[in-house]
């Protein structure tokens, strides 16, 4: 990492979140096969397609700034990634795990929308209003998903979970 | 991990967050040390203290509802930690360190954020006020120590970093 400035540090960023989204979309399939409710697996694959439809984003934004990505790994997403994982191997398939399900990817989807928001700052500052346009349309789907599956929870699998 | 119920979950998630918070309590003093501009280096002391307060806040949760915490240790915050240690390791001490210790803070946040929100939606299933209530405080605290360092970026970082 050689950030010196401002426009390496959004270099970096996005770098981060490329390997971050990159993360997701090997994770999402293994989420939505975990899920039981049809809804849940079925808001798990939509946003796979999101998730794609987002890094060809980011690939944008990378034209649009003339920049080039470097080779990172974002460590925070293998951390989320791998307690989503933990809760699939260790609790039994059904609507606790749907719940425990929803919780792990929401704290991902949080920990995209903290990011997509510095980025969207950086890029304010460095004054790449495509950029900005475009970081900000992912945000939106974020917060959206984030949104649904609090819906989700709520709504769907609560009930269940407790038995009702 | 023993989860076959709406109330174990609740215990794995809270025993998670706890675990999240005593590492942000060995975290926030090592961003104080590495900020650069003062409002930043006393947002991140105060956020420690707020911290050690929430950590008690945990503790009545666990008498409210007479639980046990388990021993988990959150590797999703581990990696959240261990991305905020990188930046201080690789950029050198000034405003541009500050902003990306800003946006790493704001990481760490938003796992709370989306870990408390959990939370609460699994204390109003199970009909356990007094929870809700305090977590509720926990939220709201985290929610605006997020808004605060959005606002130190923008305000006071920003100008600094682009050197004018």
């Amino acid at each position: 990492m050689t950030v010196k400035s401002i426009s390496d540090l959004f270099v970096h960023s996005l770098s981060d979140i490329y390997s971050a989204e990159k993360q997701m979309t090997k994770s999402l399939p293994k989420l939505a096969r975990a899920a039981t409710h049809a809804d849940l697996g079925a808001a798990f694959t939509a946003h796979l397609e999101e998730t794609q439809g987002q890094i060809e984003r980011i690939d944008q934004v990378v034209e649009a700034c003339g920049i080039r990505l470097k080779r990172v790994k974002c460590v925070a997403m293998e951390g989320l990634v791998e307690e989503g994982q933990e809760q699939i191997d260790e609790i039994e398939k059904g609507p606790v795990l749907d719940a425990a399900l929803i919780a792990a990817a929401q704290k991902a989807e949080h920990y995209e929308i903290a990011a997509y928001s510095s980025l969207i700052a950086l890029a304010k500052q460095l004054g790449e209003t495509h950029a900005v346009t475009l970081l900000s349309q992912t945000l939106k789907e974020e917060k959206a998903t984030d949104a649904k599956l609090s819906l989700l929870a709520e709504e769907k699998i609560a009930a269940e979970a407790l038995g009702r």
